[in-house]
């Protein structure tokens, strides 16, 4: 951590600032400039609020220079970590997976769903039986009844099932209920009080990137997780608030090898959200599996013209499977061999 | 609510389209263009949902024309609506009030700045016995124990409390322990959950515009609280994200002018988080005030630098009764009457 | 183009905003709704400019239906454009091409260079003897006397030859030294003066899309050029700016098949600014390529630690080279045709 | 400026590091961390291309500490400059001024229009007789002509006049026909060729900052003009984009304040675009000088729905003389001298 000294600081003051730093355990490094004073601060300054230091009156700025994160850090992590979602599937350290996504849970054709996107090669099923609309008055999907039906299908078709736990007072019901990966939404990006509680879980976690989260902040967002004790945690991709306008957002693509460098964790794309048109995904899907994702999550559904939600971003069937078909041939060539 | 028909649509298609809509009740209004068709929807439109409709086989894009928000709108509420706050304090509808927000309670200093805001002609007091920050090993605050302290000041002082709540199991206690004012903070600002569980109660509710939240977000937001029963509800611009690194967030000014055209509910500006640094409130509180901000909230605290939160931002007592007396030279010059 | 009329508004002055409309040779159509009459205007509305619609009195909001950008757009033209660069090279409809950045035009080092990509698989130059930097202090470039080398090596090698013009007044030079195709950088992305002067040569034109520009701004500009009679135009996707701190800037991948689905002039990814450093562009050269680039920029110095500028990006022969290798097989990948 | 040193760098490669900048005249100082080494470098360090030792083997980051931006910098220039434009006018240093902007110059009525401003109080004229407008077909202006009208009226009513420059080949036509203050619009803001043309004259120069400008960055544009020998600079707040859609652009209050801090010269507010409507002039530019302006820039129009560019911002005389007069109380309230 460096802090640049106020050019109006005497020298007993910057003696004092010093003290009070070796004081609390930390060596520091005294730098006089031709226009600033500079002082390392070397330790672990993940203790110290940077907030708390600048008003300090000598201080003018501070500057981290760790990372704050530190459980999904490579640095002290090197290798990938591979995440066990139940039913065979390990997402990370070289497996790619496909979830699909059918959005809401509807009455038995979520069952239907699930067989064609296990056909077209998916590997894990994502349903939303509790919906989360800006509109209050929109449909709001199954609640609970749906979690039990959803999970029955997993069970049925023998994949994994992952959901979006919304409040606190769910998450028991999740693990009650075996979903076998709870997902945080965009919206629930920021929400300390639940992502504390899934962290009190043993079961996988898959935090989406908020909409104006930078990298950092959604690393930040795992140590909340981790450091309750659950370290099963996957990063979410989704596209971030920009202020293009023909797609709803725009999809990070850039992420997916900056998050592989500053973590070792496993990278899913959400390409649902990533564009926000089903018109989008079919070239978007393969863009994120030559930047190098872990897994794709993608919107699938028999009938998305009648579809109580997503149905702007859902696939059909056959869009879904030549979407497949191609992230295949994209996947074969990227981690194809390079000859020297 | 207008629908921009594709051109590859059929006279057939079209038609059937018309009557889709008008079997639900609304009617319509085709307009044949040049390039496009228009298909306008009259009716309370509030009730499709947009993204429904772009997958249908034939529209190109939906447009709202109507606000979505109906509660908060001032279309159908024409005067300003004042919140009563308790201990006699009415924010909004020419009434104007500072909140004084020492930020953490930590022991009885809460008790001294009190009495020093009060001093300086602070009608309210926010404190925050929960602490939420980024950093999950910084000190968290002192939770259920400070609402009560808090509580107690408030009645003492005769000043009504404010306080960010951010568990939707937490807010039974909020009420029980007779906190006057119930803040959402901008990280829960799209939780509907707990949104909801506010607008089940009768205390007032400030939710506040999350970091890169739209005004009309804003505006929805209050539709979720205002939607379960709840009508005492506030609007708080706290800045937004922006490329400005400078300070902390971009204070949007244009939003109070924005938010009393489009809305009857009182609105807040929170200085605190407007540019991040107490070297900015001084200027940007008078100019809140001069963009007819209904109330503001201002931090300070008797020891800044040894603050355990938030002291980067807050004023000290002499800096708070100063900006309070520049306020009120700037407010009177904003409501003096101009003659002809 | 609709207009939304105030609630205010008499039907006298309806009636008259009628008129006016007419008058000037458009056909209308009237549509009251509950809370709004809407009044759509039909013809070549580019002809109105909305700004001044809205001050007329009784006038709430304008929307534009139609796209205002003619020139590039897909809806009048909706076959691909090849745009012919010279020595052979036409990008666009199916041809993929890549164009090698060695940045600054320094001595005979850029001969090498050609030499090198030229091997790989490159197929055109990018110099820049004209240097763009944000500090006024640093190298600014060989200047002209660098043109007539990179034209001279351009010959050489046997490619096509790309430079980014930055005055108006140096236009006709890079005409009269044979520069192939002149680049028009972000910082004049929206220099209308610049953009209208090569518009009126016929040398093919690669605007770069400005670092906050969102696509619609980015199809307008190429309508400067494309009105003054040049349309050899080609679209450039490099990055925009976003919160993002990690990388330099957000490659926007989505941008890909958006300007494809809008116009039908090529589209290259510049993969230099996409992220700011070599360390990604090895990873995002190929997702561009999987969204359907039909070109990548992608940077190549022979010792990119003693550049004189843009070293940070700037890939190594070898790196360039296995890049080269990669994106070819994710080509192959996405142009594979997939059997029913 | 401190560069963050790889861990995989050896003590050899270090020592390196450290000799090729000594050698280059700067002073070093290495601090080893828990999981960094930082090296310090200590001198003129404005003479380094940051992006030029991130590509070094051995460097992971550069950090300037120092700002880049020099003649503009309150640091070695403590005292406000003032600038004279001519009449009389003096622009900072205490000094606040109003300048009326009717935009067009549309033959006489610009004439009517500076007697009306006038007589309101404004000290400045803009207009703009070449147009710069997103849309190549709208209307573009009388050109050189109006040049020749705008400076015969600044003449007769005796006020000095602000134009904006946008090509270089017309500074000097500016120069000669006599216009006070030339003005660098938002588009050109990172046009280093202008900068540099206005910074060889003697005129005063007004940069805009560019819509997704930081503060940083318009400071670094003042010093492409001063560094060619022109001091004459302003520093223009004008709104910046965000994701808020209500309004054009969003003011940025915090800037006037943040500018004044690190700059001693200057600030204008822009009220033209702050919000992008007249509706928001009214309470926007009292918030504006509540937060320490210079001078403010407000569109006028004697009958702006008839006006052919910028109707929809510009107030009417009345809406002018009423805007004048409350900002004159609020410029009244701010500085009133409080007492101990």
């Amino acid at each position: 951590m460096i802090t640049i000294v106020k050019e109006s600081a005497t020298p007993a003051q910057l003696e004092h600032f010093v003290s009070w730093t070796q004081d609390r355990g930390f060596r520091t490094n005294v730098s006089q400039g031709e226009n600033e004073t500079i002082v390392g601060i070397i330790g672990d300054t993940s203790r110290i609020d940077p907030l708390l230091l600048e008003p300090m009156g000598i201080v003018e700025e501070v500057r981290c220079v760790s990372d704050p994160f530190k459980k999904a850090n490579r640095t002290f992590h090197p290798e990938d970590t591979a995440i066990d979602c139940g039913h065979g599937v390990r997402i990370g350290g070289g497996n790619f997976h496909v979830i699909a996504d059918p959005r809401c849970v509807e009455g038995e054709s979520i069952h239907r769903i699930a067989e064609v996107a296990k056909a077209a090669r998916a590997t894990l099923l994502r349903g939303s039986p509790y919906r989360s609309s800006t509109n209050p008055y929109s449909y709001q999907g199954m609640g609970a009844a749906g979690l039990g039906l959803l999970a029955r299908v997993g069970h049925d078709v023998g994949m994994p099932i992952m959901d979006e736990v919304m409040d606190t007072r769910d998450v028991g019901l999740f693990v009650d209920k075996g979903i076998d990966v709870m997902q945080i939404g965009t919206r629930n990006a920021q929400d300390f009080a639940l992502l504390r509680e899934v962290g009190r879980t043993r079961v996988p976690v898959l935090p989406k990137r908020g909409r104006s989260e930078t990298i950092d902040e959604l690393l930040m967002v795992t140590e909340h997780v981790m450091s309750e004790g659950n370290s099963r945690v996957m990063l979410c991709e989704r596209g971030i608030r920009t202020f293009e306008a023909r797609t709803r957002y725009t999809f990070d693509v850039n992420a997916i090898p900056t998050l592989h460098r500053l973590s070792h964790l496993p990278v899913i794309a959400d390409l649902n959200h990533a564009a926000g048109s089903r018109r989008y995904a079919a070239p978007v899907a393969p863009a994120a599996c030559a930047a190098g994702a872990d897994g794709l999550m993608v919107e699938v559904h028999d009938n998305p013209n009648e579809a109580r939600s997503g149905g702007a971003t859902a696939l059909t069937p056959e869009g879904f499977a030549t979407t497949m078909r191609r992230v295949s041939l994209v996947r074969d060539a990227v981690t194809t061999r390079l000859e020297a």
